[in-house]
């Protein structure tokens, strides 16, 4: 099955095997960030982003507007992994009985929503509305890619890079579970992440051969590459660019950034990372390779390095 | 907006307006069972349908396994009722923790949502999973049409037609709710409804005009007919074809039947429906009129009859 995404919790590690099973009866790739279905001249990527307040957010640390584009931008990033052109967006809301102030709720959660789609030139084009005890907002994101990068294209001897920079998102996360003020750089990193479909097709069109969105953290996703690609990685720490104030262990570890990590022929060079940035607006850094061999390893300056705790050196892809 | 759906609940009318002023930034058509795009030579029809424990649905009364059929089915049948031929299902799921049988679970859902799919050809695209204290199934299900049929096609002339028998739902759900033992066939009525979409395609193929499915109730829903459609609408309660045991009155209210109720031209007749039976397997009775004016009206054996109570005569679209 394809454009599979897990929820956090190492308890739905074993889920993955079910929806692979139940997946024989459809697609054959688990595990893609959206799923790809041939329709005539044009592939349709597909992929759906479940945000449970509880779960994904709190109501204490986003505002409804905040939720609703956080929500969107997920569903959105997956579609720029792929490097997809958006269609539009169907979402589910489930919100709570508050007698008149219910519709206020789905006028903010929907504006957020509505925004995020704009900003890359996609649609709502409808949804589905119940109420709920608790927040829920599902999104469907649709788009058409003429050449899909899968996460299971790297090959021995491309280079890794990165978009942008990463461990803002895990330093906002910090910051709010401990109550600690939030910089505004750093909260509208985390409240507004900006989905990287420019970039995307940008990739896509430049010899991409493999694309995963940061969701999972870059060691992490790094690891789902090796694994779908059948190639060992080594992260290259000291280049890892880094959110001010974050270590590259920090940064290497931090979820839900919505960056690109895209997997280039060695001939992809620094002058192209630069036209990558003037025609984008977003950085672009080579921080690892990909050789024979499997699974994550990690240098720094050289040096081998202990993964982050916790870190699955051989995830499933 | 296209393709939107309202939860069940009075409260969630004016919500209607939300989705229709934040629509504007994207379809125009508010309120059709599925979004419409374009793509290329091809229109996609999609449609999400959120089920929720608790207020769609009771872990009492049906298994895991018949509220993923269920969910599928009602996404599904969005698309039976544009006339569109269905890809792919991409489901979102929240189940609880239960530890080791959080899998089990999640299995059974997805054994349904698997199954209904396969019933009608389609596949299981992707997903997404998340911890909810509260078990949670998104269906957002893709098809292709090459004619889409609007609720708003119908004209002063056109015949109303009705697919199948109407009122199980209605029957199975009162027998849930006082505890009641549930007739085998009832029950089946009520956990594992059917898509009509070989009927909607063969009516799209047939001429025709507009087109809905029962998920409100045949009053209900008729009247979306109307008000989309600009006509008004008399529906013969005595021409109704009821479940054994309900009366046409409760027929016409019975909501989640997922039958189609279509706008045929007058000259499709009485052996036109018989051919439509000898295809598809499905009953398909005349039971109303289109005429000018606005809003439904009910009649028994030509005499006019109170319509249901709390039945809204002129609904928005």
């Amino acid at each position: 099955m394809r454009g599979l995404r897990l929820g956090p919790g190492g308890e739905f590690d074993t889920l993955r095997a079910v929806f692979a099973q139940l997946g024989s009866a459809g697609g054959r790739d688990l595990g893609d960030d959206c799923a790809l279905v041939s329709l005539g001249a044009r592939t349709l990527a597909i992929s759906t982003d479940l945000s449970l307040e509880g779960v994904h957010f709190r109501t204490d640390w986003l505002t409804l507007r905040e939720i609703g584009w956080r929500a969107t931008a997920a569903a959105l990033s997956d579609l720029a992994a792929e490097g997809a052109d958006p269609l539009g967006v169907l979402v589910s809301l489930g919100v709570r009985d508050r007698g008149k102030r219910t519709t206020d709720d789905a006028v903010e959660l929907m504006a957020g929503v509505g925004a995020a789609a704009r900003s890359v030139g996609a649609r709502v084009l409808g949804g589905d509305l119940a109420r709920s005890p608790r927040l829920l907002v599902d999104v469907c994101a649709l788009g058409t890619v003429a050449r899909a990068v899968r996460r299971s294209g790297a090959r021995a001897g491309d280079a890794l890079w990165v978009t942008g920079r990463l461990g803002g998102a895990g330093l906002a996360l910090r910051a709010l579970q401990t109550g600690r003020r939030l910089d505004a750089g750093v909260r509208r990193r985390f409240a507004h992440p900006v989905p990287r479909i420019a970039a995307g097709r940008w990739l896509a069109r430049h010899a991409a051969r493999a694309m995963i969105d940061i969701s999972d953290g870059l060691a992490g996703d790094a690891g789902h590459v090796a694994a779908a690609s059948g190639v060992a990685v080594t992260l290259e720490l000291d280049r890892v660019p880094c959110w001010p104030g974050v270590a590259p262990l920090g940064a290497a570890r931090s979820g839900e950034e919505y960056e690109l990590l895209v997997a280039l022929p060695r001939r992809f060079a620094e002058r192209d990372a630069r036209a990558f940035r003037r025609a984008t607006g977003v950085l672009l850094t080579r921080i690892g390779t990909c050789t024979h061999g499997r699974g994550v390893q990690m240098t720094d300056n050289g040096r081998p390095v202990a993964p982050p705790r916790g870190f699955d050196h051989f995830p499933a892809r």
